[in-house]
């Protein structure tokens, strides 16, 4: 019986510490930061959805005119508040350019589409409220992404910006993984896909994954993208050390050695 | 010249004449009842995708305690206004078992998770108060789905749904379109991926598309699920018929015909 109880102390300990060590493993403020990173991605590529959406629908009523902005959207149906149709100051507030204004507002008044009625103004005006909602959701959670990344990955978010250091945290699962890869995994992270491809089937192998979102990278010539996305990589691989393990800012001489690295390879062209 | 006029006259007659014609077909009620019920489609399918995003981001403060709907998630974090921990009357809100919100309020005070601070706390319930807006708008698209579906094809959603008749129309295009499909094909609407499979590589055919979503159909067992299609399919035929070409109301006695044909069915297992 002696044996039985100390058992049994010994396996309320081992759950005591277990618990204990599962609750600093989810206190870690990364898991927020790959969580909002995530809703981010989806906020907005329903976002984007939703204004194909509502341009579609737009166009049922005033074919003939083009809105190509939200925030243009917005301005036209605000225009309708309290009156029936719209006049051509609601179309200056539009368009900056005031002939263009006037052009359109005459297709307005000669528009081929539906009647806009009552019981439809309301549906689209919601519909848009709830797409400006989704906007502000956005800016939210990207002000959230700006502080965080900053301050879990000040190195790497100085070197790249806030969205892609989440993104690569959130491929990687944990800062302490992502800290302990090499660059050349880094340099591939997000192009998991292209890269079994090529393993398996023998396609091209893929040069970047995430890091594409660099503007260095984007706008780029095509022929010297991976040469871009090798360099950014190898930095972004010590940054990491600088922000997970030895936690000193020393972002700012990797930028100049990227900047020195990426003149070469243009001098060379 | 004088040729040279008359063709500038007909010219610009027939340019009205096809402005007119576009005035008209555009002026369809339908292409609304279209746009919304894809509207809602894309505004649903983000909707759930928010709410297991936002399950996953709780599960990080709270991983013992479940919440199975936004409802009860949003009284969690109502419980929060003005005080800093949650009270067992709290729980009694969220569960109507009494003992049961008991047990989870004890799992909450030794909850193993991240400690929800100020910043995270706003950021999580700013999320959660846009996903309620989706809801909402969600409610409001039913709403008008509901009225249209019934306005404009009275018979066809009194034999399926207001989701389902819009769903239909908007697979074929237009009222017109779809009031003239033979009935196989109506069975098939939705299903067009399976379909040509079967045509290319010989896969089974596909018994139905958006049809399944019919509650006879998803609660019927497998082996008689095409028959009930083709059943429902021949009688929707014939509704649209009545919605669109003789404008009559004829679907409570082919609803009978729809019961008696099930009758046979399930009489001859």
């Amino acid at each position: 019986m002696k044996n039985f109880d100390r058992y049994k102390k010994i396996r309320s300990m081992a759950l005591k510490k277990t618990k204990e060590k599962i609750k600093i493993s989810y206190a870690k403020e990364e898991f927020v930061l790959i969580q909002t990173i995530n809703a981010y991605n989806e906020v907005s590529k329903s976002y984007n959805l939703f204004f194909e959406r509502i341009s579609e629908w737009f166009g049922l009523y005033f074919p003939d005119i083009e809105l190509s902005s939200i925030n243009q959207l917005n301005l036209f149906f605000e225009g309708f508040e309290n009156k029936e149709k719209l006049e051509v100051d609601d179309f200056y507030k539009i368009y900056e350019d005031k002939s263009k204004a006037e052009a359109i507002y005459q297709k307005y008044l000669n528009s081929s589409g539906r009647n806009l009625n009552e019981n439809e103004k309301k549906l689209i005006m919601m519909f848009l409220k709830y797409i400006k909602n989704s906007d502000e959701t956005l800016k939210n959670f990207d002000e959230y992404l700006k502080i965080t990344s900053n301050k879990l990955m000040p190195n790497t978010t100085y070197l790249t910006d806030e969205k892609i250091a989440a993104e690569l945290l959130n491929k990687a699962g944990s800062l302490e993984k992502l800290s302990i890869m090499p660059s050349s995994t880094i340099q591939l992270l997000g192009a998991e896909k292209a890269l079994f491809k090529h393993i398996k089937f023998g396609s091209k192998p893929p040069k970047y994954g995430i890091l594409f979102k660099l503007p260095a990278l984007t706008n780029a010539k095509k022929t010297i993208r991976g040469k871009i996305a090798r360099i950014y990589a190898a930095k972004i691989s010590i940054a990491l050390k600088g922000d997970v393990i030895s936690k000193r800012f020393i972002a700012e001489e990797l930028k100049n050695s990227i900047e020195k690295a990426m003149q070469k390879i243009k001098n060379k062209k």
